[in-house]
């Protein structure tokens, strides 16, 4: 028994597809499988010349190819399809088979499969995958968590077919139970909080600059170029802008319904912050811009009741808006490293900080020259990622610039919300006082929910209305 | 068989003594039962005089002091506590008995109780309760959702028990299910918004116009003169920030910490909101507020790192606060009753908005002068509270000065993270396009995830990048 092939994928969707690709052209030999044979037969034909590559039509057929312990990764849509081809091919492993989710599962789903797996004698790995369909084909980052004897059973295979940057592989181990899926739903919780600021600033350049989508694309390249901007993100953000829809030559990105949609991953960050108690508003404003936008046919109904008579043309400092994108970047990855540090001693996960930032550092949509500075940041475990001494001064130096830039927007009537609260999020921790002792005295008004004091220890309660007596 | 009394409370920490209180004072005969015999002897002793309050020690001797159908009400800790009590109950109660869960509990946990109710024969109420202490003493307002006809064996107590206004008893059967603790969860949810929004304009009060806490307690007892902020919430804040310390004679609101605390249900009810797709950016910055505030030995040594030098006293426009505060007010509503037209398809509740509205119009903690138009408001189906003709002229006469406020507290470093949200959410609505096409755009440069057009229909998508083709 056992057949010579390293791994075995299911799934030939174009994640998958890609993924495959990837490994055997690194010398893998991948065995593939797909819920619909037809698919798998296209795949052969279309897109598969010379490389060790074998399909699969059956359960048992497909698992027969794999060399024993049988690493079967999974490389379906989250949620029933991934236990749906658990259950199909459980009964036909051995104890010390190795099942891989590659989907973006939610983290809880993935802790209840391991204890499933284990119950089984299986080893079990939930893996994050970032890139998109470029990076499953060129290398894209890999999360890996779960069993670490697992790990070093695709070890090998993942990490050569992971991106490469100068301090290895973009693929580690991360730590036990569902720590790969929480990394990747934390990563992809800082991608909305970046991609809604780009889009506030793009929103800027627009309405209150007045510039058509080539010439801010042009202004996208330049920040690309800087140390502080350059990243995946605004790499492609420059590219779209500048694109020209072939049929009318007008820039598409003006042709596209202004309506974004989510899978969820980024809900899921802000639904865990919040469960932690880890603030987290420049992520929540980005999924909930996100949401607002949705609301097309409102917004077009509203907008005829509340009427907006733009204002001229006004002048917009670049520098104090490329420094306030800077910053919102930053405030958005300190969110996301504060998440991930709690749900380190929370969940048990255990992670090496530094080592989340560098396997970001290439292959993913967050990749970015910054990362390299955060590798640096977190290796000094500061208490929020923004108040390193790596970035200290510069958060400093450019405050008074996404100041200045939230306000412009505000008194144009420009929403930015991912921008402004990156500034209220950074001017709050800078505070040692707060007004929650109003809010405390409150609910102790109302619910007798208690208090403490700053002038002396303990726990006090003050009947603070003379009627609330009986 | 049978026993004489209307109700069985269980539960006797203060709100459940309260509402006991309450009942027995309008009449009904009420059993007590508490988990330790020693609080119900405390209570017997302490608090009733002569009120027809019926002390048991034992499941049985309590159940067997109702009348037929027993209705039981659990006044207890939301979770576990609720839990333990149905299942000490449940042997000895028969079908058509009714189940009371007067806590704050998580709507889920409701749904599933209610089904285990049923598969028992039994009848099940979630109801939720606000208004402190005092208001269950005096007359809270009381969310009731679940079986229908249990609601119809309780009406006459609850809707006596219950604070009476103009148009009515604040109580009304909400709809099935866990309806009723789904109202109080939103319910509290915008407590915690109007709640943060108080803070911010005392944090500006003191801060940038250098008032103490009794001057700004004056200024709040003002505003509660007026048609727009009279309520609870405002009522309170100008007592809490005029009351002195007995033993420093200082303003006592000074002397507390200012690390909010939080029992859940404002963050269940943003979380619900993202899992609805709904935009609440005011609720959800003011739980995230909290949770930052909870942070204070961060923010202690940060603010040494980040040296904050105040400027001098500036002029504050009340009226401009006033209004800012009204329409953050307003926001926190429309969000909230917002959620609630989407839960009321998305989980069949089918609330009657209006008859939300009345129920909170008294006893609750967001009891207010506002809330009579908010209930006209809501007869007219808007598709945003703030958009009805009652608040359209308002909201566009206030919005400058809730722009000023922000403006001002920005660039004074002042984080006001509720005003701010409230600002962008009202201007978000307003904007016939929004940059989501940007966002769009990226996703299926990155993820091939499609994107639909403004000048024809269908769904496109583009390969952005020459490179990206194999």
């Amino acid at each position: 028994m056992g057949g010579h092939c390293d791994i075995g994928i299911v799934g030939l969707a174009v994640m998958g597809q890609n993924l495959v690709l990837n490994m055997a052209r690194k010398g893998f030999k991948v065995a593939v499988f797909n819920r619909t044979a037809q698919r798998t037969q296209d795949f052969m034909r279309e897109r598969v010349k010379d490389e060790p590559i074998f399909p699969a039509y059956q359960v048992e057929e497909f698992l027969s190819l794999l060399s024993s312990p049988r690493r079967v990764m999974l490389m379906v849509k989250a949620g029933q399809p991934v236990d749906d081809f658990i259950q199909l091919f459980t009964p036909h492993l051995s104890p010390g088979d190795l099942i891989i989710d590659g989907g973006n599962s939610y983290y809880r789903d993935t802790d209840r499969r391991i204890k499933e797996a284990e119950n089984k004698g299986l080893l079990y790995l939930g893996v994050g995958i970032s890139g998109g369909e470029y990076g499953a084909l060129h290398g894209p980052s890999i999360m890996p968590g779960g069993h670490e004897e697992g790990y070093f059973l695709v070890k090998d295979i993942l990490e050569k077919a992971a991106a490469q940057v100068e301090d290895g592989p973009c693929c580690t181990y991360l730590g036990p139970g569902s720590a790969g899926h929480f990394v990747k739903m934390v990563h992809n919780g800082i991608e909305y909080a970046f991609m809604q600021s780009i889009a506030e600033c793009y929103y800027i350049l627009r309405e209150v600059g007045k510039l058509p989508a080539p010439t801010i694309g042009k202004i996208f390249e330049e920040w690309n170029k800087s140390e502080d901007l350059n990243s995946y993100l605004v790499n492609i953000t420059a590219q779209v802008l500048q694109y020209l829809d072939p049929d009318t030559s007008k820039p598409l990105v003006d042709l596209i319904l202004d309506q974004a949609e989510q899978k969820g991953t980024g809900k899921w960050a802000s639904q865990v912050a919040l469960d932690l108690g880890i603030p987290t508003p420049v992520i929540n404003q980005s999924v909930i811009a996100r949401n607002l936008s949705s609301f097309k046919e409102e917004r077009k109904k509203i907008s005829t009741l509340f009427p907006y008579s733009p204002e001229e043309k006004s002048d917009i400092s670049l520098p104090h808006l490329e420094k306030a994108l800077f910053l919102s970047q930053l405030g958005a990855f300190s969110e996301g490293f504060h998440i991930l540090k709690e749900a380190s001693s929370e969940f048990s996960y255990n992670f090496n900080l530094p080592e989340v930032a560098r396997v970001w550092k290439g292959g993913c949509i967050l990749q970015s020259r910054l990362l390299g500075r955060i590798q640096e940041a977190l290796r000094g475990e500061p208490d929020l990622l923004f108040v390193s001494p790596i970035f200290r001064e510069k958060v400093k130096e450019y405050l008074p610039s996404l100041r200045q830039v939230c306000a412009q927007a505000l008194e144009r009537e420009i929403p930015v919300p991912a921008l402004c609260a990156s500034l209220s999020y950074l001017d709050s921790w800078k505070r040692e006082w707060l007004p929650a002792n109003l809010i405390q005295a409150q609910r102790d008004f109302f619910g007798a929910h208690t208090y403490r004091r700053i002038d002396r220890e303990g726990v006090f309660h003050t009947i603070w209305q003379k009627e609330e007596k009986e």
